[in-house]
């Protein structure tokens, strides 16, 4: 990696350390240092307290620095993130349990995974059909490996997973008895509920998860075959999965930098997540660049600073103002009363964090005004 | 740049030329390069024909051999783009005319921009302020080089720009006196007309903005001003400034790749655009990975392979299977009939061509079922 020095801002980096938090040239990405430290040991110290392992979801944020800073603050015992790829640039940066919570079926797949241990990574993989037991099975042969197992259920997210204890068993049969595989446990991630304003809705919805996975957990002692892991549980339901007596692996991530859609919904005293439980660490630094009609401003974040899929960014800390509109450079902010001009700058609280952080080179860290550190979104485009 | 060889399949690129398609590591941006050059020759003939100049819009594609190719086969004379930094890479990469059709009040940005011209280009940008003129001008004094002016004018994308004749010629003039800038016309691109579906929808609103820009020019004339350039028009509106008298120069991006956004707008015989006037040139491929359920496949290709702003990806080609979810890194494939199966292929036409480009680092071009060749998105990211 070169220096940062090497680097030009404003065209390769959106500033240098050292300089004041309004020369970073913008659109850029600003971690608030302070906030994020505190959500991370915030979270770890939940873990901890409730006998928890926390495997922090590096797809959110695809930061090396970012996942050893979980790791020396909230304990992380290491990452899950989605993609091969993804999974090499942690194991290179020298993250040592990673969990690919994912299927991974490709040949070239199979084979590059299977040579992630020789990188130094423990290295887990999630499992929703029969047949790939045996691929894996093969690629780890090949490069003289261990690859681990969950088998992933599907307790509710309607993507990947098998559905029934049947099917969990002979997956993990057909683990045990497969060369350079071991049977480690279950995946069961409830995506879908995560979203869900309500306290409530997202208990029922994962009480008919944690029933689920109970069931899969007990189908298997019956047949002799202990769980290790039994992982899963995001920003909108990691007390529901901690307190279930069944799952003893957490997997957040939002948690660390939280996001428009994320701080909406409620906790079980009906309070926004982000006001209290967890801080606004992350946000798209945007400057003003045309205020030609009076009620209107126009920055420069638009589609290509983040994605929108979950709602528009807020414009943070501020009520006078509002986000309205985003074409591919731009963003449109209502401003009645005309109290921005050209060169102010916002912070906006992007929609939705992972797919933001992805159009992103560079975190800018920022602690009382000024920029402390960048870090390269290091598993950026890493999609394979 | 290294060489192609030196990079890591399934890790830094998805393909090497010569490999079949079928090989191309999944999510990846594949470019059927028939397609592409058939689209590109087309909209070239057509501006050719219209005595229209043809600036092709760098910032759709992000890339130095796409708008290359646009020059070779299309006779574009140049690019327009949103950023200094996209420019740098325009210039940097040898494109001669370079139009930044937007805002630049940073003084990082001004500073970089004023530098352009010593990397051999031509160097326009766009003015909706009075105050800019002078910021731009001082720029240009300090590298000793020349910056051109097209006042942007909104002609009703509700964005920059201004809107009456008289602003219009106040900062004509101001660019006119000011040392080492140009004054040399106007921008008027409608943007937010491009995507209504009836053409004469389109037209009515075309109609407004040439009315709008008309009365500018002639403004202009009365002061003895003349415009070199009158520049604007996008895939939905070409036709309309071609014939309307007073553009002289188009900066159309989105024809030569297409996305399921635009192709359903139609043409003047009530035809969608995609079904004859341009083809799909621009694909997700992506990969079933799961079909855990009988009637769902899931796919590798969700919200980091691509944008969802303007609707959820259509499968290419089939209409038997739909793409109904994303999430993510998952997409879920509606297959009622059980036709997909682990380690298909699909191609995916996004919604928004644009912001899915932004997020990949490499276009694959494919002819014949074998990959010919790989273009970095040389722009990638540069939102500064």
């Amino acid at each position: 990696m070169k220096d940062l020095q090497d680097y030009e801002v404003g065209y390769d980096i959106p500033a240098l350390p050292g300089m004041d938090e309004a020369d970073i040239q913008t659109p850029a990405l600003v971690l608030d240092l302070d906030a994020l430290e505190r959500n991370i040991k915030k979270m770890g110290d939940y873990a901890r307290a409730h006998g928890m392992r926390h495997r922090v979801h590096g797809k959110m944020h695809k930061s090396v620095d970012v996942a050893k800073l979980q790791e020396k603050l909230g304990g992380a015992v290491g990452v899950c993130c989605q993609k091969v790829s993804e999974a090499e640039v942690f194991a290179r940066g020298g993250i040592k349990d990673i969990l690919v919570s994912n299927q991974v079926r490709d040949p070239l797949k199979l084979d590059r995974l299977a040579q992630l241990p020789k990188l130094g990574a423990r290295t887990i993989v999630c499992v929703d059909d029969i047949a790939n037991v045996e691929e894996l099975s093969q690629a780890a042969q090949k490069h003289g490996t261990e690859i681990e197992i969950l088998v992933e259920i599907d307790c509710g997210a309607g993507r990947c997973g098998v559905t029934t204890t049947e099917d969990v068993v002979a997956i993990a049969k057909a683990a045990q008895a497969a060369p350079n595989l071991k049977f480690t446990g279950i995946q069961a991630y409830q995506g879908a509920m995560q979203h869900l304003d309500s306290y409530e809705d997202r208990e029922a919805k994962l009480d008919t998860a944690i029933a689920q996975v109970k069931d899969a957990v007990d189908g298997l002692k019956a047949e002799g075959i202990d769980c290790e892991l039994v992982s899963g549980g995001g920003t909108g339901s990691y007390y529901f999965e901690s307190n279930s007596g069944v799952y003893n692996e957490l997997q957040c991530g939002s948690y660390a930098f939280m996001d428009a859609d994320y701080g909406r919904i409620l906790d079980k005293d009906g309070k926004r997540i982000d006001q209290g439980e967890w801080e606004n660490a992350f946000f798209i630094l945007t400057s003003v660049m045309s205020h030609a009609k009076a009620d209107k401003a126009i920055v420069d974040a638009g589609l290509k600073a983040q994605s929108v899929d979950s709602g528009l960014p807020v414009v943070y800390g501020r009520t006078d103002v509002k986000y309205i509109k985003c074409s591919d450079e731009h963003g449109v902010v209502e401003d009645p009363d005309g109290v921005l001009k050209v060169g102010d700058k916002l912070r906006l609280v992007p929609g939705h964090c992972d797919p933001t952080a992805n159009v992103h080179d560079w975190y800018v860290g920022v602690r009382n005004g000024k920029v402390e550190t960048l870090w390269p979104v290091s598993a950026r485009g890493k999609a394979f």
